[in-house]
């Protein structure tokens, strides 16, 4: 077992090998860590600047055995890492983190909103749904409209259908393929928010300031930090972050989405046991950025400070948006982050803008 | 032949793999380049972030025309790349930056202090030694003491040797193995500075603030950055870096070092074509630091700003300094960065830190 913390030139494991994965390997070097990225994808974005890419399904055994031989400990870029995935790690003597229990919540809506609840975090009405009946009972205690979700996987808007009333009800079941699912009743809000917050090993929390996020079609458009808000607003969200790590013993870097409701009170949306792409404008708005954060809380260091040096208005580039890269990288005021992904299909994570300027405006 | 600017998802080549090329290539990942490093050593530092590592001499053939194959522009960590592997790069069709001439004049200190003098750049009085009557002639014209160093090769503070008084000049030519040298006239200097400049390959120029540097032993310990100076002194720093960057055709970052005279008066000590140790700061005191000015101006990019945003205090790590990682990665103020070497020779290069306060102190 790996003894924390790490000594530089340890290795990191990453499973999945997109662009969270690869802005973690850059942060990972910058702290004298070698990574290795486990992704099925030959070449994938973050193997391409990793001390070794294992290309392999998250599910090959042989694969993890190679992994966890490699590593002190193993993170992930994405909470849908199947279960047996960590069990295998973990039965090979391998340290995942976040752990299993952070997994197990983030995987399946009604549990996550479930334990959400059990901790007093508050979220949206919820019930869960698995078949007419259910859905029926759901319905009756939900009302219309409400959001008809998949329970598992599904993100950036896929696996949702609105029942605007109850007469589509089953339409809406049928549209999401009729798996398990959780009906929320609409959230009245005016803003999206959200924390990015980190736990070490030793159990020190520390939060970055709030982040206000527009979305488009579902999905991340735009992220600006620090978000104007009150005293009271961020002390709400920095107690659920904190509530929500220690509840789980989480180790590393986590990003909890939250609806600020009209009268201030902030409800929970979902969290995310990773770094987040609302968390990208730390790279260029604080000393220490998420990703680098998370590479201290899994490797046992002491976290960095959180507190911002520059305003930051982050932009995802989508699809063809990265076309613009020419005017872009001329913005004085602007830092390009590219992912080296080859084609720019629509929609496509290529990459952000991190957009500065100074604090006191 | 690339053509300039390079779109995102071109391959830079470096040819050297420690630590300044490993900081280039985290610096073009982040831009969406993928990178290729030539370098003897095996997963050298630099080739555990690349998306590959030719593991050759710098003048195999055969290696060189890989590396010219694979990349849309090759750069470079160190100055003493041979002139034949440049020629030979230049002649598989490779575009190289810094060009030749920048590196022929960095090469040898009697190219280089002639160079200064040509385009009227203030440098110590010198004189070429090649045998005993050489450098009795140049000790008859610059006096003792004198510095007697190797034209080529020699950093750190090798390749050296005083003499105090006339009658050492013969030992200490013996000293440097009689090879052809310099004599340089001790420069009466207050302090070491430097400034960090940059050209694009549409001749513009940037320079970041000018620093403050201390040595022990020959090596770089310390920088202060920005430097407390008038401004008619960062004027005269400016106007040198940009006179030598103009007369080089030069297209990248360079470190120009510079001593100040107790008048005020700055003269040229030496200059490094590429990302230079006194320009670390850069890192965490500014928005785009000199890895990512490097690979902006080699790809044919426009430059970034160079304003800072932080004071910063970079340290060295040499050798067994490393072994302090675990007590200055708990230093809220300080930005660990490592290299990822193995073995802690004394002197060895291992890391550095930025320590931060802010700029109004």
């Amino acid at each position: 077992m790996a003894s924390f913390p790490l000594v530089p030139g340890s290795t990191i494991g990453v499973l999945g090998g997109g662009q969270l994965g690869r802005m973690l390997a850059l942060a990972a070097a910058r702290l004298g860590f070698d990574v290795v990225i486990q992704d099925p994808e030959e070449a994938s974005p973050a193997g391409r600047v990793a001390a070794r890419q294992i290309v392999a399904a998250y599910d090959d055994r042989w694969a993890l055995k190679r992994l966890a031989d490699a590593c002190d400990v193993v993170t992930y870029e994405f909470e849908n890492v199947p279960a047996d995935t960590v069990a295998e790690l973990a039965g090979l003597g391998a340290m995942v983190s976040p752990g299993a229990k952070a997994l197990a919540a983030a995987q399946d809506r009604v549990v996550e909103k479930s334990f959400l609840a059990e901790i007093g975090v508050p979220t949206v009405a919820f019930a869960p749904v698995h078949d007419s009946a259910s859905l029926a009972d759901a319905l009756a205690r939900i009302g219309a409209p409400s959001l008809l979700k998949t329970r598992r996987e599904g993100y950036d808007g896929k696996g949702q259908a609105w029942i605007q009333k109850a007469a589509d009800a089953e339409a809406s079941f049928d549209k999401i393929g009729r798996q398990p699912a959780i009906l929320e009743a609409p959230a009245d809000f005016g803003r999206e928010l959200s924390v990015i917050a980190a736990r070490g090993r030793d159990g020190e929390i520390v939060c970055y300031p709030v982040s206000e996020n527009h979305h488009e079609g579902g999905v991340l458009r735009r992220t600006v930090a620090p978000a104007k808000i009150t005293a009271a607003t961020r002390d709400q969200a920095e107690k659920i972050a904190a509530k929500i790590l220690t509840a789980l013993d989480y180790v590393g870097v986590i990003g909890v989405e939250l609806f600020e409701l009209s009268g201030g009170k902030l409800l929970v949306n979902e969290f995310a046991p990773r770094v987040h792409n609302t968390g990208h404008w730390t790279q260029d708005g604080c000393e220490v950025d998420q990703f680098e954060q998370h590479i201290r809380a899994v490797a046992g260091w002491p976290l960095g400070p959180t507190a911002p040096h520059h305003h930051v208005e982050m932009t995802n580039l989508l699809g063809a948006d990265v076309d613009a890269w020419r005017k872009l990288a001329a913005e004085p005021e602007t830092r390009v982050h590219l992912y080296g992904k080859g084609e720019a299909r629509p929609g496509r994570k290529m990459g952000h803008v991190n957009r500065l300027r100074p604090l006191r405006d």
